[in-house]
């Protein structure tokens, strides 16, 4: 990137050098609308839509219950599951795809406390994302003396000690994308004798994961930000296969039973990952996910995760440059190698600012209390993207929008 | 109907009579097959199709994170439940749409033994639904001291005792149709101070239920049998309101927080039955869920119970008529008031028998050990379809075409 001032032109280079350009074709995205929500939820990829035609009209519609084998549904969850291995550094037969981030983290949670018997502490930071630590909640609510300790991040490392059954961690920060380092974190979970769990919807998709080469012991991750699944995905859950064959998950459904036509009374869990299957998955939705993770898988992890850097760094230095003494303060870190694919910017007017952001078409989020948050999905979105929604940022800022009561007011969802 | 021998006539006269032939039309259905599943698959609905579209391309690839408000997705699980609710005798604040059935029922009976805290006994039968009795297992892997009691059901009364905490059922026995009186089992729970649950997917949206009318205390049910909402359509669970207050799911995620956007470590339910929503809804398959539930309500649950019963009626007396001598047995009771919307016919050759009708483009399903089991969806099956069904029958069991080594493979889905 130039030095010195940066102008429009620069950055249109940007886009021309963009050795990523080709994937923005791959989706269905709005003419006129920058979109930095894709931490949020993904882009429609344009397979999808064919795709859930497919399913529809044809699969369900023309062979109905017969889809289950000749339309291949009843692999589809491993299908995807395999593939989404492929991107967090783990082997196919580790990971599976079933129900939301939340109901997967309750089954590795009760699993990993069953790995630890003698252990009833679960380790988290305050910071970590909200549905994470209540989930841990409810489930300790279901067995005395489990207790999950929550410490701010700075008191970790002298909160993990030998009584700690496992450390939960989000890989990336959701409100200012800071980057947990897997490596560490494991090794010092390993160190006092606990498991490392870590939830990857924050970064999975958009920088590289490898939790083979950190040592993971467990993860969980979404399947409708970054990969692109559609509303409410489903989600994926990783075991390290060391650790499958004492895995008991206390959502024992149908699905992870080893015969589940047999229609034993008895629970018999399935070999391996497919234990962590509960019901019967949602296959409008799982083909959706399978389009998504499709996108992500052509663009290449080491590619996505240049561009998100590129990326990134643009909009902290445009921002600098342009909106400079508006009040607005950068909530990330300024270094890219801690940093995911997000930037957040801090102000006390930030939900009215995000609105009147929105009403330029910038679509950004809000994060209580004070946070702007702008996710930059590196398969789509294009480095003049950047350009306008700065642009855009610092005419709010400049007008001071933020004060127009039709910004104020707040909706249902955030 | 008239007596004496039935002709294909007669039969005709039948669907030329019926006050529900109207509601095919709202279904897209194969041609020239006799569709006997829909108690496992129900049909497409064709109002799915162009709402799929609408929510793909529309909802998620025109206006993406917006369409939370814009679109009321974070209204649409309370939206669809309502519609539920009224299909089976509860108020709208009282049904939750969410995850699975076996996820819903895992947080039913977690909260059921949370109500009645001095009680460690889960009482069922070994005749219920497999997945519902291996979800009471994983339960009760979870705390110690926690019991499945599983008896056969000529013994539940006897087992229903002052130690029984909860009794989970299943309106209509998923192999031979059987109905149990909800009503009865409701104040014989009660009368002990056991609570009463029951799985109603084998039988909401093909026959009355009345979960007030029989003082139910908890439900679940399936959303892509007969609600028609399509392959793993989320399902939805019943928390009556007197109870709703004490309720704790262990299963506490963000969209069954008091506030999910304030984002607190700390987890406080939300009032009411909201409570019992987890993740992140899968909108896709809860978009097709109500266009399903909207063929019911068209159809009336009244007529829809009428033209069962007159459909179940012909085909158990037209296999009689037509299949006399060749071995079949009947599997579900003779009186149509304690029959659900199934007919199970019993064979030793059962598997390859029902390979052979599928050939012959007549669907139904095989139930181990020696079941056929054929679904008689009231929304969308004709009379003529019973006749034809029926003929086929008696084809596949004359030619004995169930020693054909090619229906005797078995499939991975049966």
């Amino acid at each position: 990137m130039p030095e010195g001032l940066l102008t429009r032109d620069a950055v249109l280079a940007l886009d021309g050098a963009d050795e990523l350009a080709f994937l923005r074709e791959a989706f269905a995205l709005p003419a006129g609308v920058v979109y930095l929500d894709g931490n949020s939820l993904g882009a429609l990829p344009r397979a999808a839509v064919a795709r859930l035609r497919e399913v529809v009209e044809r699969e369900w519609g023309e062979r109905l219950i017969r889809s289950w084998n000749e339309s291949g549904w009843i692999d589809l969850p491993a299908r995807v599951a395999a593939r989404i291995a492929g991107l967090v550094g783990a082997a196919p037969d580790e990971v599976a795809v079933a129900d939301s981030t939340s109901v997967n983290l309750f089954k590795l949670l009760a699993g990993a406390l069953r790995l630890r018997p003698d252990r009833r502490v679960i380790l988290s930071e305050t910071e970590n994302f909200p549905t994470d630590l209540y989930v841990a909640q409810g489930l300790a609510s279901l067995a005395d003396g489990l207790e999950l300790r929550l410490v701010p991040r700075a008191d970790l490392r002298t909160a993990l000690d030998a009584r700690v059954a496992v450390l939960m961690l989000t890989q990336v920060d959701f409100r200012t994308g800071e980057i947990h380092d897997l490596a560490a974190w494991t090794r010092a979970a390993h160190d006092q004798g606990a498991l490392a769990l870590f939830d990857l919807s924050h970064s999975a998709g958009a920088m590289p994961v490898d939790l083979h080469g950190c040592g993971a012991d467990l993860a969980v991750g979404c399947g409708y930000k970054y990969l692109n699944g559609g509303p409410g995905a489903p989600a994926y859950a990783f075991v390290a296969r060391r650790h499958q064959e004492a895995f008991v998950t206390p959502l024992a459904g149908w699905m992870g039973h080893a015969e589940p036509f047999a229609l034993d009374p008895r629970y018999w869990p399935a070999a391996g990952i497919a234990r962590l299957a509960c019901g019967t998955p949602p296959i409008l939705s799982l083909a959706a996910l399978e389009c998504g993770v499709e996108t992500i898988e052509r663009g290449g992890i080491a590619r996505l995760r240049r561009k998100s850097v590129a990326l990134t760094d643009l909009f902290i230095r445009l921002v600098e440059q342009e909106c400079a003494g508006l009040g607005l303060a950068l909530a990330s870190p300024r270094e890219a190698g801690t940093r995911g694919s997000q930037v957040s910017l801090r102000h006390p007017e930030g939900y009215a600012i995000v609105q009147a952001l929105i009403a330029r078409r910038v679509i950004g989020d809000f994060r209580e209390p004070d946070l702007l948050r702008f996710g930059f999905a590196p398969a789509y979105l294009r480095f003049s993207d950047v350009w306008d929604a700065v642009g855009a940022l610092r005419a709010v800022m400049a007008e001071r929008e933020w004060e127009r009561p039709q910004y104020r007011a707040r909706a249902k969802v955030t």
